[in-house]
């Protein structure tokens, strides 16, 4: 059975607008490798209620999980869970278990439950709350599509909370060997190597350091055995150019 | 008159598997800014002919420029320039003039210029090059799609190496001010300013810093006094909690 695969939509104006660099996507990928779920594409879109149900139905119908970042917060540029509610056709309102929430972390705190803060308990019908330890307003998922806060301590945080719920897959392993040679040099090599181990990927990420090329080849594969197999054969063809 | 908009295209299985953290984005984001285009979305895919047709497809019909990073190398897992010839149905072969930038570059470095470098001289029919001045290996513009290397010193050069061909717009103007009191206290005013300024744009993204919410609400816009009228107006609103 191959893995479940994934897509994240990341919601963000800062992004796009060259402001925030992103760190949630790196963050997600890593968390999603480890649990043997494929994360195939990823869609940044700004904080546009159009572009964001178009790209929620398009990714909810290409893959098994969508988790999306940002714009579940109060203010008037979070939008996303009216969009993602809009997305389904799904009826969104406060919901009590979500307010709840809510009134217990700001009695705690002893700050008022404005009308702003309540926006952050209205929940699409039929979604599961997706725990967040670190400011309360919770996320969701709603179908196959987790949503998620963008503030990267809280987004962390609410992908924890959320992993235990997914199925996931046989993890991939990878193992990294950096080549001190132009590519067009381990091309060739690396080619034949690729032929005759079908069941592993194979890439090759070029780099300058001080003026010099080189790259970084990554094999990937379910099989670790057969991986560090791999990576043993490429370090034989360059004896010289490891390190 | 509209800026003009724009999508980019991160080929790497590299990001999504967590490997590596993009830099390519948040770099291009900042130029298109500074040039008046509007980067509206970006779509991360894997090493997969397929999946990057499509989303050639769709962005170049979407947006008026599209610009890729990645996939362009002499390594068989470089498929990018046949995928975007692809997309358009147009033909792709050796060039005769992109050939003799390798020539000339390998020349100079003694190096042999081997089938897998002569790869990176294939260039679909009516593209014009882009000119790489560290690794020379060209990148292209096939319609309005820009195909650059996915190295970031060299994806860097490529844009800039660009850049003076595009028509730019109205560059869009921005000020921040970071507030040190929750989003949920800032979403009412912010709010009531956001309908009082139509012509401008106003972000607000919320952080964590020692414990303490706060949020960095940005304000946007082409007029730089309107934009400066608005953040006073916000910085008399919390004269308490700003810095």
């Amino acid at each position: 059975m191959s893995n479940p695969t994934a897509a994240m939509l990341v919601i963000g104006d800062e992004i796009l607008s060259g402001r925030t660099r992103d760190s949630n996507m790196f963050h997600l990928a890593g968390v999603l490798a480890g649990r043997g779920i494929d994360l195939r594409e990823v869609r940044v879109v700004a904080d546009d209620r159009a572009a964001i149900v178009a790209a929620v139905r398009a990714l909810a119908a290409g893959y098994d999980h969508v988790f999306t970042s940002g714009g579940i917060g109060p203010t008037h540029d979070d939008i996303t869970a009216e969009a993602v509610a809009a997305a389904f056709d799904t009826p969104i309102a406060v919901r009590e278990d979500a307010r709840a929430i809510l009134v217990a972390h700001y009695d705690r705190q002893g700050t008022e439950l404005n009308a702003a803060r309540l926006r952050m308990a209205r929940i699409p019908d039929g979604a599961v709350l997706i725990e967040n330890p670190i400011s309360a307003a919770p996320g969701f998922s709603l179908r196959n599509v987790h949503v998620m806060a963008g503030v990267p301590a809280i987004f962390e945080a609410m992908v924890a909370s959320l992993m235990p719920r997914l199925t996931g897959g046989r993890p991939v392993l990878s193992q990294s060997l950096r080549i001190h040679r132009g590519e067009g040099e381990i091309a060739g090599p690396l080619t034949a190597l690729a032929a005759a181990h079908g069941a592993l990927s194979f890439g090759s990420y070029p780099f300058v350091k001080d003026g010099v090329f080189g790259a970084t080849v990554v094999v990937r594969g379910e099989d670790g055995g057969a991986v560090e197999a791999a990576i043993a054969e490429l370090a034989a063809l360059f004896p010289d150019d490891i390190g």
